[in-house]
């Protein structure tokens, strides 16, 4: 069709189909009553009676979109429109949430996907290669660590088996509750490559609302540092021991953070780096601290900077235990390098939006998503839509309806972009 | 008798008699035996069955020394030795002590005073004045706050009516409790100015330990001050939300806490400072948290540098809370001025253990005894004593026997000089 580019045109000669917002926002509020919380958000935790509610409702849409639906063995959920056997456009995100989660967060980009093919087949486009909407088995990870599960074994980081035994917060069995829902599914892990992966999803930070962007070209994800520090000093009256007597692991807890807010604006953004956790023991007004535990948070898409902010923390850390006395002890909590996204898809995204009027900026991602392990199989970007007030992993999160439309409706032209244009790829 | 001193001669002709350790220890171990707890300490809140106990069987001592004993309006206690219409050389502390506390606190000085009048008596040594030791009801406040609040009644800096009215922990009412265990005796509130009062204490602190100090010739009590902020900012993913965005109450607190130790270390010795209490909301390792509680306990001997680092305080606070966007807001949980005790007395107890060989250290006291209300009715001392490792408050408060017999040592020379020596507080 006319308005489809070319393998010898770049640019489309007409404008492609633009998706239905009113039944994108329908969808979402149907997933949406399923695990209901006040306030407007979902609890869907990953195997739960409400996933597989939520689970089921979805693949119901694939059914009546006569989508060809896959199921792995970890219960990835792959549908996809045309030939099954060929390497489909992909897009996807995940419909499990956090306990207090928001209605947007994954849904976005699963139902999204739905609403592209449909607009298509609704408007007669036929797009060369398949398309594919998938949505991935516990990216939250609140119910079975570490999160991205699902999209970490179908892109071959963990095996099925590993998986299976990992043991919720709530005692059970990953392998048991995915059998107990009948999500375990027949197609192998890892999966297939895609032909390109994109992903759109609400942005959950400030960003873009704070500097009226619209769509975020998301270049890629942040690399992640968490360690837990322990401070053990020794617990004292706080009125009659003197100053240079004292071991204090409150003060030096308190250093610690002071710390990390000054080494993360020395080295500048994208650098950042947080103390969200500090306990004492035994926290009382007039004791010194007997024991302190903080958490640090730091994360920068550069890997080598990462490495840097972790070795002067840890220099800063040792110098003050010295000048203190006291004993620090350091556990690692996670630790992911940054991801980086094709530039291929990356600019696609970014010259889409554009064309369409729509204010675009490049930014890295600072959470984690399904695409970064997508990243590792296919070429691979997000498109990220703006969260009011940076709001996520609550209730209260929001995004306008005409951001979920705009997202959704550079998505469908990126995915038909990626599926006619093999010059994009080459 | 030739060994007290006369009113012409300011030295003793001979040594006075000394303490008889075992008998103190044997007191000491028979008080503790009521109200024990595992590892040696003691629990006798204020009032409670245990606290009677306690007191029946100091009472009891007395009587069977042939005290005249007299029972205040606030249960305060004092047996004298002596005309009971003559203003007597007073000693005396408190016998109830906080939950998990130790042998030592308080205890010390009621049964060394009793050690001191019994060694008297049995040398036949008759002092000029009557001598005369006396416990106050709950110096501890863990059950009734506030704390010193027998003394603070005899003192006259409440009314017995008002501290009837205090509700406890426990919601009992101090005035029912008072009569209940047949405490509630007839002497007049406030009650009569003594000669002049003494009391010996352990330290609480690890200063005469940390300096081989064996009698700490206490100068007075420092003036406290208690305040919690807290810090309202903006709970933010710690990944998505650049440095610039962030009202960060973790890190606004953690800024205080290191400011009190570098301001305390500027105004120098004798001011402490110390933040024992920090809670973040919700305090996850990937959240900025949206709210920080923290307290600051400030303490000096000199009020205009205590008021000096309030000041100081409150500036940085205000430039804090400005800067990183957040509210900061002040409660004050505790306010005293510091008590200067009478330099005649002090010197008194510094001369008296030199003169014994004891390396004796002139010192402010950290925290809060009943003699820093007593100084407001007669000139007034203390006589601290080692604490090992500085730990009260706690099962392991521990004085070596040798120090508790120095300490009832010079606590009986310092009360026979002052009974006998009128020129001391001419």
């Amino acid at each position: 069709m006319l308005y489809i580019s070319s393998v010898a045109m770049t640019r489309p000669l007409l404008e492609p189909p633009a998706v239905n917002r009113r039944r994108l926002l329908d969808r979402l509020a149907a997933l949406a009553e399923i695990g209901a919380i006040d306030g407007g958000g979902c609890a869907r935790l990953a195997l739960t009676d409400e996933d597989k509610a939520g689970r089921d409702l979805v693949v119901g849409w694939m059914h009546d979109l006569g989508l060809h639906v896959g199921i792995d063995g970890i219960g990835n959920v792959v549908g996809v429109w045309g030939d099954p056997a060929e390497p489909p456009v992909q897009c996807g995100s995940h419909i499990d949430t956090v306990r207090t989660g928001g209605r947007y967060d994954g849904n976005l980009g699963v139902l999204a996907g739905l609403e592209v093919i449909e607009t298509l087949m609704e408007a007669g486009v036929r797009p060369r290669r398949p398309l594919a909407v998938a949505f991935f088995t516990d990216e939250e990870g609140a119910r079975f660590a570490p999160d991205m599960l699902g999209s970490l074994v179908y892109a071959g980081g963990l095996t099925v088996e590993e998986a299976y035994d990992t043991v919720g917060i709530d005692g059970a069995r990953l392998g048991d509750e995915l059998e107990r829902i009948g999500y375990q599914g027949s197609l192998p892990c890892p999966g297939r490559a895609p032909h390109a992966f994109v992903e759109l999803h609400i942005e959950q930070g400030p960003v873009l609302e704070a500097e009226s962007m619209r769509i975020g070209a998301v270049t890629g994800v942040q690399g992640i540092s968490w360690q837990e520090l322990t401070v053990i000093g020794q617990s004292n009256h706080a009125g009659t021991t003197p100053m240079h007597l004292r071991h204090d692991p409150g003060y030096v807890a308190a250093e610690i953070a002071a710390f990390v807010r000054r080494l993360v604006l020395d080295l500048g953004p994208p650098q950042v780096g947080t103390v969200g956790q500090i306990v004492l023991h035994p926290n009382l007004v007039n004791v010194v601290a007997a024991r302190a535990t903080l958490t640090i948070d730091l994360r920068n898409t550069d890997n080598a900077v990462l490495q840097e902010a972790e070795r002067r923390l840890a220099e800063r850390v040792d110098e003050l235990a010295a000048a203190e006395g006291v004993t620090i002890t350091s556990r690692a909590l996670a630790r992911f390098e940054p991801v980086t996204f094709d530039e291929r898809v990356i600019a696609l995204v970014e010259r889409t939006a554009r064309a369409m009027n729509l204010p675009t900026k490049r930014m890295p991602s600072g959470a984690g998503h399904d695409a970064q392990m997508m990243a590792r199989l296919c070429p691979t970007a997000m498109i990220f839509t703006p969260s009011v007030k940076g709001i996520s992993h609550n209730p209260a999160e929001h995004t306008d309806a005409v951001d979920l439309e705009a997202g959704a409706n550079v998505l469908l032209r990126v995915m038909l972009a990626l599926a006619d244009d093999e010059e994009i790829l080459r």
